[in-house]
């Protein structure tokens, strides 16, 4: 693929290797992520589109891996944004819309009287942990097995660099198994701080999975029955499948939720929501960073969950996810090419049968790539405001494409 | 104070206490750092004043506790952070400018060879511990006792909510005690990854000190012996002291070092560099956020470096710095009132003789703030680049009457 198609881009890889560790990390990084031929470096961004630096144009289907909900360059975001900063940005104190943004957060999530306001998602998890230990006065925390809660020592699913220490008191259980999650229980005694759970099992390169209702009703039982926090990571999820926490659905709530990605259509700003028992124990904490008061990300958040409110994001996330997701089943059967769609809608994964290498998915991706559509062959991908009927009946044509020589290829 | 001047300040402090922890956490809760009397909430910033939202106006020598070096909303960043993000901000890849970024920082820095980018502070000083520990594959950091290098469990000052794992293999030295910091390498035996040291001394409340230089060289030398990192905390101090790594001042190269605060000029954005023997390490790591990739902090970051250098950033700040120091101390002597300043005059601590707990600091900064000057009684002040000469001189009008205040005060 190193043709003329990607030619600034491989100029830039050869330039980042040489200054930046590995070439690029995390994942944003193709070279770790996704198959040769996926370009790294990307010049415009509008609606659900993306251009890379050599001019390609893509439907992106990973909004950013979430920010981007209602849409790259949102008009009335943007706006936003840049009225606050046009007065008041990163200063020695914090801006009014910082009380307005909690309000609305307040108002808006069921379980949650107040808020504070940091910048990554890990410090979001981070934070929760720290106030479910900070109230409780105990150590432990269950977090299930492969879960995604952030890249800091304590989370990050690599462990280089990572000691002992920095996972002591961490037990672990299998999302949606009751039995496993009351064995962690045990194993913590009396020591039990907090269970965090995931919107949805949302772990990469496997099958996603909603929470049972009886997973979800064991896990607020443990806590309630041990005064320990139940923390619910809405990092990714949040605001795609509810405006509430997500597992309002359920009809549980949690005491502590973590919030970040599409809270600010794409600028930096995280959040975690509590209930009124773990109110002292936020206030007994010392979180801060350098630019944790910026202003215009807040704005920008008032904005998007106005914005998301008036558009009733969830359902419309649904309808189209349906027609997304109805499109390719079809395909798939047409083709004769099987695939699992699991979880929700909003934020689908696809995975091949009979590819345990992703080998059928990497090929499938890179058919649809070239077909102008930026897919992800084994993370969950999100769906936006932006994305149309009209856009996935277009995306759905490339992947006809993709699956036909995916198909052809096969025999 | 809750009079008319404040009447709006005090209301979204009404408000904030319903939904925001504690009122405010962290480094900007007025009520747990400042004397009463000092507003919380600012609507409006420009070159180095403040507005708050009563409309009072302030010289600010806060900076935004750092990230401001250029002045509030410069014209030149702010184009180039809106120039980028007009494009490509929070995407699903990153953008071009990453690598300029790098490329510049690697130009810059001497020791640097590498670049990461990250949000706060923290993240930076938490991924250079977890690079030093992967390239070594030992345990064991060094710390200076009460130097703040972020507010993660592992080194946040207030210990509520932090267990014991997340301070395993941390060992504490005093800076600028060569001893201390021989003691603490001897207690880790051969499991010594890293120290950290910071810039400077500047923690809060106490007198700063500059590094000795038989300080730096034992640390640099017991790195060198161990093959440990020596790590330099440059996050606070980063770009005032000098445009390299601030112990390049002194001869001393640390193979890593963490920035942030003044990168971007008030935009979110830290960094890490670090030098080839880290390189391998710092790209077996896994760490990432949702808004790492972000392009216009970088954008900005690129206009900030460029205008620091033509503006000879260090030597400016050297220069109203002296002006300021030498106002204050005269104005000090006249009035009979004893001070201490301490550390480089660009980030000047200023602290009263016989003041344990800071009764004349929270005096004398109550009375300046009712002169227009926005000071910390017991934090480093930040200088900026538009803190011109006059702007000193009106500042020390007010400090002369809040000296003359504090005189009276005492009698």
């Amino acid at each position: 693929m190193n043709n003329l198609k990607n030619k600034k881009d491989q100029e830039y890889i050869c330039r980042a290797k040489e200054v930046i560790p590995g070439t690029m990390y995390g994942h944003m990084s193709i070279q770790r992520q996704l198959p040769t031929g996926y370009p790294q470096f990307f010049e415009r961004a509008e609606n659900c589109r993306l251009w890379d630096v050599d001019g390609n144009e893509y439907i992106d289907f990973m909004s950013a891996y979430g920010p981007m909900i209602l849409g790259y360059q949102h008009p009335v975001v943007e706006e936003a944004a840049r009225r606050q900063s046009s007065k008041l940005e990163t200063a020695s104190g914090p801006a009014p819309v910082m009380v307005e943004l909690a309000e609305q957060l307040v108002e808006q999530i069921t379980h949650a009287k107040w808020a504070m306001f940091v910048k990554n998602g890990t410090d979001a998890t981070t934070t929760c942990i720290t106030i479910a230990r900070a109230a409780t006065h105990r150590k432990g925390i269950l977090l299930a097995e492969n879960a995604y809660h952030g890249s800091m020592p304590w989370c990050t699913p690599n462990q280089e660099g990572v000691v002992e220490g920095d996972r002591a008191h961490l037990l672990y259980y299998q999302y949606n198994h009751v039995e496993s999650l009351l064995e962690a229980a045990e194993r913590c005694k009396q020591d039990l701080a907090g269970i965090v759970v995931s919107a949805f099992k949302h772990d990469a390169r496997v099958d996603q999975e909603m929470p049972t209702l009886e997973f979800a009703k064991a896990a607020r039982q443990l806590c309630d029955a041990n005064e320990a926090a139940l923390i619910l990571d809405d990092v990714r999820a949040g605001f795609r499948l509810s405006l509430d926490a997500s597992w309002t659905l359920l009809g549980i709530q949690p005491d502590i939720t973590a919030w970040g990605k599409a809270l600010a259509n794409g600028l930096s700003l995280s959040a975690v929501t509590g209930n009124e028992n773990f109110r002292q124990a936020a206030a007994s904490i010392f979180v801060t960073g350098s630019f944790w008061y910026q202003a215009s990300p807040m704005a920008a958040a008032l904005a998007t969950l106005t914005l998301l409110e008036e558009a009733k994001a969830p359902e419309y996330l649904e309808k189209i996810g349906n027609q997304w997701r109805l499109g390719l089943s079809e395909q798939s059967q047409y083709h004769g090419i099987p695939i699992r769609q699991t979880g929700p809608v909003q934020m689908p994964m696809v995975l091949f049968e009979d590819d345990p290498d992703f080998e059928k998915g990497f090929q499938f991706c890179l058919n649809a790539l070239e077909e102008g559509v930026y897919l992800h062959p084994w993370h969950n991908w999100f769906l936006s405001l932006a994305h149309t009927s009209e856009t996935i009946e277009k995306a759905l044509e490339a992947t006809n494409h993709a699956f036909e020589k995916l198909a052809q290829s096969q025999k």
